[in-house]
């Protein structure tokens, strides 16, 4: 691996002989990486570089470098370009541009790649289909070990091509797969349809690409062909794809929670943020104001025990914790498909027993602490009983409210937080200073 | 695919050679779930598979279903069918034993596997050594396209085999790696030398998982060599090995910040879930009481406006949510290693301006709340006041805290919520009593 620096220098000053022999031991990351830092205009570089380099440069990049990328070329260049790059990543580009954008790039391409782009860009892009590439490889169950060879060699397959030979029927309908491994060591005159995997695992072409990620967890597969209602193969989905699938639905289910947009930056705007994070803030900002609005009911308990005022913090933000326990477990649980039907009953049967010990525990700790810090028994009991009712309301609303945002097409990542820390807020502070207003001549 | 139903059924009324000859049809995860699902002896299915599938069955079953399925075999057989799994799996398998059952499953392997099990044992379960396998392969840069395939042949690869065949030289140092396709469209008097791609991207043996992660999402590797200090081949770390890491952190991650154990499972048993959840929960509760007691040093201030106890919860909570947004954005970008050193003075910049604009808007909304709602400017201004200041200590501790654990050496996810929320609270409370207790004058 040549360190980052001696890229940039290397590619100035060769040939294009030697560029072209030891291109293919620069990993396109590392030039990206070496050419971001670059401080004279990269066109110097680029120009020097094979197309096809260019075309896995794409595919590397990240959207935004690709735009960046692309924009040191002409029109009729980023065409040639373009048809470089695998399909899937061409879709992902195209697909972020207005339409006018896409079809001056599509006018450059050739008609064939055109059209194949078209058809990608017809399906939803969070689908099977929107991710799929089309760089799969399919032959006849007719053919041989040799004829299957000579048909690889004609192809001269890329760096893009998988490592599994798809088998169709003269419909193109998928009737397996053969492993690279099994062309390899077989013997030329062997048929393929006696080597070949029958009964191998498809994704229908309009799963949910969430789905789709399930599958490539549960399968652990390194590609996954995909077809049409009637089991044509049109492209596959290879594993780097899931994992970024992966990696952008983790990073969207945490950021939700917390309140920030999932297509925030850590090195993003401070405009994008404020943009991010403060209507959330107003939304938390409603529901705090909720909260308040119960404590104001009580105004006069709590003007003849301010101890209470004490307290307050401690019912309410304890719920809050416990809530956001079971919201966790329930939202991961629903993200990852452990939350069936089946178990759902058993789970949340669990999780009130669970409510009902934690709120035993701690509502005995704090019903002591109120004793000893406020000097009266019926203080204590007070607030052992309010912390032991809301532990018990947190972990019902911890389970209802991400299953009940589910059932209505809410990702309940979305909205979960808010609303169990409004329901432990208000009831909590609604139990304890209600409880105290009954009993308020025993606290006196 | 057969359907899960059918598989049991055909398993227990095939004969051996039916089996033998169909069983790499049924995919091993969709085996697991049918046996799952089976209400007799799991044995009577079991005891009629050839022992490479029980293998296979092995390395996708879960930790807990391994030991399962080992259950039924005499410690003979289980050597014997350990013998089958791939090297990484059988590790992980192993690791979670103590010594005396790690022995009793190595004494029944044959010597020369047990010892290179007891090799793979000896590295930290964590890093690149502790999750490679073995089962990669490797050739002199002397050979032949022809020589590879014969040697190939007599690897009998399994399908376990990846897609890359490395070189090495006569000291195992390795040299290069050479795709699988490239052997089969290869001439078959081809030197390996002349068509392997040299400059391999390797990892050293000891390197922490987390970061393997990260380079596989770098450079979307399928495999990746992992080598020692001399560069000799030891293993290979896989994509779906990554996956799985990639996971685990991220359910870590996520778990940790909501105050669950990791390993806390969403159909777990209640006492663990007790176990995982109580100490969390107390651990809030001191902070809590550090909170009611920042505000029982102002009981005589709420004594004489009680509407201070019914503003206290917008306060500490928008700091809470505030300090929590930057905070996840912060352990987020460690985690996926954008936060470096680099960039962090301008993030804490951008965070700390983010505070300010955020702290500007909702003080000024909660200040106009508070005149409204009371009654007194002056109870206006020391919301509003307080707000602002909660809000730019929210940001500082958002991205202190998590950065200072990282920078101690513990896990930011693990205590960084708590500490942050104490410092919202306990801060939120004091600058709003506080500034209460001064102008008291004013608010009268």
């Amino acid at each position: 691996m040549l360190h980052p620096n001696k890229i940039l220098d290397f590619i100035l000053n060769s040939s294009y002989e030697t560029i072209l022999d030891q291109i293919d031991d620069i990993h396109p990351v590392d030039f990206l990486e070496a050419l971001s830092e670059f401080e004279n205009d990269p066109i110097q570089v680029l120009e020097k570089l094979p197309d096809e380099y260019i075309g896995l440069l794409l595919d590397y990049a990240e959207d935004d470098e690709k735009f960046a990328l692309l924009s040191h070329f002409s029109e009729t260049r980023k065409g040639q370009l373009i048809s470089e790059m695998s399909s899937d990543e061409l879709v992902d580009l195209l697909g972020g541009l207005d339409l006018e954008d896409q079809n001056a790039i599509l006018d450059n391409m050739n008609i064939e790649d055109a059209n194949e782009v078209k058809g990608l860009l017809a399906y939803d892009p969070e689908t099977a289909g929107g991710i799929m590439a089309t760089e799969f490889i399919a032959i006849k169950e007719s053919f041989t070990i040799n004829e299957t060879i000579e048909y690889l060699r004609s192809m001269a397959p890329t760096s893009e091509t998988p490592y599994y030979i798809y088998v169709i029927n003269d419909f193109d309908v998928l009737k397996g797969v053969v492993p690279l491994r099994e062309i390899v060591i077989s013997e030329p005159t062997t048929l393929i349809k006696d080597i070949m995997i029958e009964k191998i695992i498809s994704i229908p072409v309009d799963l949910d690409q969430e789905e789709v990620a399930l599958m490539f967890d549960k399968y652990s597969f390194m590609a996954v062909p995909v077809v049409d209602h009637e089991g044509v193969i049109l492209g596959i989905v290879t594993v780097d794809d899931v994992m970024e699938i992966m990696k952008d639905e983790y990073t969207e289910d945490m950021f939700r929670l917390a309140g920030l947009d999932e297509t925030e930056k850590i090195d993003g705007s401070v405009k994008g943020a404020i943009k991010s994070r403060l209507p959330w803030l107003l939304v938390n900002l409603i529901t705090a104001i909720l909260a308040a609005a119960t404590v104001s009911l009580f105004e006069n308990t709590i003007a003849q025990i301010v101890a209470l005022a004490t307290f307050m913090p401690i019912v309410a933000g304890m719920g809050g914790n416990a809530g956001t326990q079971t919201l966790t477990l329930i939202i991961r649980g629903i993200a990852l498909g452990e939350l069936t039907y089946e178990n759902q009953k058993e789970i949340l049967r669990k999780e009130i027993l669970i409510g009902l010990i934690n709120g035993l525990c701690l509502g005995v700790i704090v019903a002591l602490l109120g004793y000893f810090w406020v000097g009266t028994a019926a203080f204590g009991f007070v607030i052992g009983l309010a912390m032991f009712l809301n532990l018990i309301v947190a972990t019902f609303s911890g389970y209802y409210v991400p299953v009940i945002l589910k059932k209505v097409g809410i990702d309940p990542a979305l909205a979960s937080a808010v609303f169990v820390t409004t329901v432990t807020d208000v009831l909590g502070f609604f139990f304890f200073l209600g409880l105290a207003t009954i009993m308020i001549n025993f606290l006196i």
